[in-house]
């Protein structure tokens, strides 16, 4: 065993030993820790900061001290009077291994002032980007050597950095001149590098050293467009934003938009140009948000379901609009961001991440990517409920994907007094099994009903309507009132005990809310949800008999309609399968945070695209079996199975008989309509 | 040693044994020999056409015969009818080999009835193209499978076509639905691949079977622009053409077009602008004569000195104007047409050839390639004259290149009575040394001066100057007949003998033609010869000092001026070193025919870049021996040294003493105007 010094960073845990005099960086290195540096170990980029623990390590075997490093050097001296040093912060290209080390990566290394970082999930993703800046000297021209300057500039990236065989782009060959003599031959090249079989390019280059490079991750929903500004030095997010996608003056829907397109010559282009220029204003707000240049930001990373990413693409989506639901592109698409039209850098280029299947998009790879079902042995769901639910389950030896034809009832749609999710929209609902009272909470109204204030509060806002969550929470807690039975029918019989519950034609509804506006629950609302979760219900049930599974160990909610709902009423109604409810969690704009990956660290792009081939996708509507678990999934939580973990954490009413569910349901038309 | 027949191919002289029912194309893909097929085999494209000789072949040990090939097959017979089989021709892809075979490859094989062919040279070169055509029938959308249609597009190429991890271009995204469903899951893709480090790049696509493929390969002199259109699929040129480069309307030369661009801010794009557009009306010239789509046309090669290739690439050529003559690149390029606004397929490439210097451009590379110096043990001398003489010398072993600034002498500028080579141009003299007589030819006449209708003929034309080969002839003449001495001085003497001896000041001329206009060979013209020849001759001499040789092999004149000057004529004059005449010879638009090398053969393009990262530059203006050969050069044809084969051939003038060549004239400023 050698006696060299140890050296361990941190947050990797990455270790080994080295000859005294090592620098840091290089130690970094041939370790595969990622460390930035612009300037090749110059001293002058500042980006290749680390900060030394102090103490003993027991655990590791380690006792670090910032005496186990040189003295500060010539090199760091001079940056630290030129910019600034933080109190404990070496450069790791001057400071050289002098005893064993614990090494700590800050995650903050920003030169700029202005960071804004509010926006960053917290999450630390490993950094491997596709982007490069390589400060370099290029030799002067020479008569006696007449290279062209390019080639100079070529031959330095290789000699100092390792670049060998660069491509260049095109727009640098009429700047490459004046961009070598305005830098006195100091330059940065900006090498963009993915597929390992492709060759590295040259993007962009800038007269002497430039410190900043940034990357876009997006997530193009059907109703939102969400945007995230990450520093590709960093990694830190600075800025997020999002706006409407402007393209629901096409179609509110995603099969509305599809038609658009067909029954509009134009239609694919105006939509494609709406989706675009959304992208560009976004683009604007973040840059100006965290005041950074938007020539600065070199590879942009883009998720959506199918047809946003076809639009986006400038693809005719007419084919998703039918079976065989055929996509143009299914694997990972890598372009130019100009040839999308989005005003950033001339080089920069764009990475879409794989599609699943024609009703299973790249915002269902991403947020598979970001959950990573593929990486564990726990068996996890993943759903992202939209009007077709997408439907992710499995674990690191067999993941399988499908999607749902739920229909748009979970976003209030087809239902009476059903709204988006807007102030004004009852989010919330408990109903007194006594009573048969309700108590509920207002979208814009922090108090539940009963509370001092809400009345007032009520009148000035104006109750409208009820949004998705609180149709899940209304039927299952007339559900649990034992007001519906567990085949879904409203219980005529008890207009005796409460005034709640009046009749309506032949059946009987629940009156909700009662002010300048009566919000009633009909029969129809009821059957709508029992319909649309039957469907996702089905959807997972056919995953789970294809891997021979009774039950899953964790489940995800993905996407916003996720973040409201309550696990444990979406288990009541049974969206979703027996299971511990602190096991069921909702992960929020899980496809961003997938994108975010994505164009940090292209490891993970690789990852993504062999864990999208390696999925099985299940087709619902060719399946026999969708059927009849379609029909058993109509009674509440389930005809056929039990839901005994559920049972343990919730009171259900005793199951009475269930009617059989109405014929022709199952055969319902598949519609879409997305996240 | 094996029993299997044995088949041997032609022109290539490559041989193999094969089994029995190996069908000929794969016997000749397992040799290296390129016959095209663009349905891989199918029977449909007639692409694979071969014809099999009959008889013995004594020198190879074969007796060849059609007995010998199995018998029309039913894909030939499918074939036959619906298209039409030469007698004697075979599809390859079909016959197989069932004893001795000689394989001739056609090179005619053309489907287009409306083939030109009338510009081609006849230089057979061999094919190994960037592009190749593959046809195949991709499967259809699977919802068990849900694969892209692009996707499955590549699953078939890699499986029929061994196509692994293709790019594609951004441009058929939005296509390849509508292309696939078109040629009802049958499509023949176009296939880019140049690089090997990089990957090949899926660049168009077409329904059904697409049996058409060109390429552009193209010389932009900066006085006229030449170029070929080629298949790539048999290798003929269909059609050439050429235009006066537009760009003459900035300035008549090199150096005043690089004047207009620093003086005009819109300069470098007003000059990128004309000749994009010259170079597609001559596109569009081309296809009319071969009566070809213009979206056929998928890979183009250029050439051109280092002003018009930076012009042509949009890069200002400002820094080649003056020392050190940086260009901004040196390499090869690779592009897109669409980037230099080249109306063709979308998704055409193009390839520029490496420019050797600052003053040897693409343009003598290509004449490199073609003439394969360094293919070679004898000693070549490449020398294109223009403003600057590009010069290579060398063989296998070694190669050098230099430029010198031989001025516009040559081209009949500085001369008083000189022209282009236009009608009414002297373009041969011929002096009578008894009388001091001369005959001459005049571009546009058919006949010499004291042939019988040339009086009349000249009389009807006009004669109106001389042209760069007839300087050389007149002045040679001049020198043959006595009438100038060694050191060029005219002898006044002689106007004794002859009225064609005339004073003109304190010099004398030489009366050669009389007429509306006469014409006069002054001193000053003399004069402006030894100049431009002695700068040619020290470049040329300077070389021969780096290799240490005293003579050469075997010399090239290339470009325009080379075709029409005559060799014995230069090499009196002292243009070119002692040599052989019937081994100096004039290779007319070589570097013509190396752009069409270049676009046929990717294994040229590897050729002629690692040729040019060999040669060794030879900065005439800071090597110190450069003034000595001038100023020995500037006597005819050379102070310094003897001429003994010429000599031998040619019956020079007892040599005089010399007069030491003006002071300050070896210094001269360089001067730049290309060929």
């Amino acid at each position: 065993m050698s006696d060299d010094p140890l050296v361990l960073f941190m947050p990797s845990g990455k270790r080994g030993r080295f000859p005294k005099g090592t620098p840091i960086l290089e130690a970094a290195r041939e370790l595969g820790v990622y460390v930035e540096s612009v300037c090749g170990g110059r001293g002058i980029c500042g980006r290749c900061q680390i900060e030394v623990a102090d103490g003993r390590f027991a655990k590791h075997g380690i006792t670090s001290s910032a005496e186990h490093v040189s003295p500060f050097g010539a090199k760091e001296q001079r940056y630290a009077e030129k910019r600034e040093l933080k109190p404990g912060r070496r450069l790791s290209c001057s400071a050289m291994v002098e005893g064993d080390l614990v090494v700590d990566i800050p995650q903050d290394v920003q030169i700029n002032a202005q960071v804004v970082r509010k926006a960053d999930d917290g999450r630390v993703i490993e950094r491997n980007p596709a982007v490069q800046l390589c400060y370099v000297e290029v030799d002067e021209p020479d008569m006696h050597k007449p290279l062209g300057d390019l080639d100079r500039l070529k031959e330095a990236l290789e000699r100092d950095w390792g670049w060998a065989d660069l491509m260049v782009d095109h727009h640098l060959l009429a700047k490459v001149q004046s961009i070598l003599r305005q830098g006195q031959w100091k330059v940065t090249a900006v090498i963009h590098k993915d597929m390992e079989t492709s060759r590295p390019s040259l993007i962009a280059l800038y007269p002497g050293l430039h410190n900043e490079a940034w990357a876009i991750a997006c997530d193009i929903g059907s109703t939102t467009i969400a945007m995230h500004l990450v520093s590709l030095l960093s990694g830190a997010t600075i800025a997020s934003s999002g706006v409407s996608n402007p393209q629901i003056r096409f179609g509110e829907d995603l099969m509305s938009r599809v038609s658009y397109v067909m029954m509009n010559p134009d239609g694919r282009e105006a939509m494609t140009k709406a989706v675009r220029d959304a992208l560009n204003e976004l683009i604007t707000k973040v840059c100006d948000e965290a005041g950074i240049d938007r020539n600065d930001i070199y590879d942009l990373t883009f998720v959506g379901n199918p047809i946003m990413h076809h639009l986006f693409l400038g693809i005719d989506p007419t084919e998703l609009g039918g079976a065989p639901f055929a996509l143009a592109v299914s694997g990972a698409v890598h372009t130019w961001a100009s040839e999308l039209d989005l005003v950033i850098n001339p080089g920069a280029r764009v990475y879409v991440l794989p599609c699943i299947a024609g009703h299973v998009g790249a915002d269902a790879a991403a947020v598979t990517l970001t959950e990573g079902p593929h990486r564990q042995d726990e068996r996890m769901l993943i759903v992202d409920v939209g009007t077709n639910a997408e439907i992710v389950l499995g674990n690191r030896d067999r993941l399988l994907a499908a999607s749902s034809p739920t229909g748009p009832a979970f976003e209030g749609a087809e239902i009476s007094c059903g709204q988006r999710a807007a102030p004004g929209a009852i989010e919330r609902v408990r109903i007194d099994p006594q009573t048969l009272e309700p108590r509920v909470r207002v979208l814009g109204i922090e108090l539940w009903s009963d509370e001092e204030g809400f009345t007032e509060a009520a009148e000035t806002l104006g109750v409208t309507g009820i949004c998705g969550s609180g149709i899940i929470e209304v039927v299952a807690e007339m559900f649990l009132a034992g007001i519906i039975s567990a085949d879904g029918v409203i219980d005529g019989s008890l207009a005796a005990k409460s005034d709640r519950i009046v009749a309506n034609g032949r059946t009987w509804s629940y009156v909700l809310w009662r002010g300048d506006q009566q919000l009633v629950i009909t029969q129809n609302d009821v059957r709508a949800i029992q319909l649309a979760k039957a469907a996702l219900y089905a959807g997972i049930r056919l995953l789970m008999d294809k891997l021979d599974i009774e039950t899953v160990d964790t489940i995800r909610f993905a996407g916003a309609f996720g973040s409201f709902i309550d696990p444990k009423y979406a288990m009541v109604l049974g969206l979703i399968p027996d299971c511990d409810l602190d096991k069921v969690s909702a992960v929020g704009n899980a496809a961003g945070t997938g994108a975010k990956m994505a164009v940090l660290n292209r490891d993970h792009r690789r990852e993504i695209e062999a864990t999208v081939r390696e999925i099985e996708k299940i087709e619902t509507a060719l399946e026999s079996r969708f059927q009849e678990h379609f029909v058993n999934a109509m009674a509440l939580p389930n005809k056929a199975e039990p839901f005994p973990k559920l049972a343990a954490q919730v009171k259900l009413p005793a199951v009475k008989e269930l009617a059989e569910a109405e014929a022709g349901n199952g055969g319902r038309r598949r519609r879409r309509r997305g996240r």
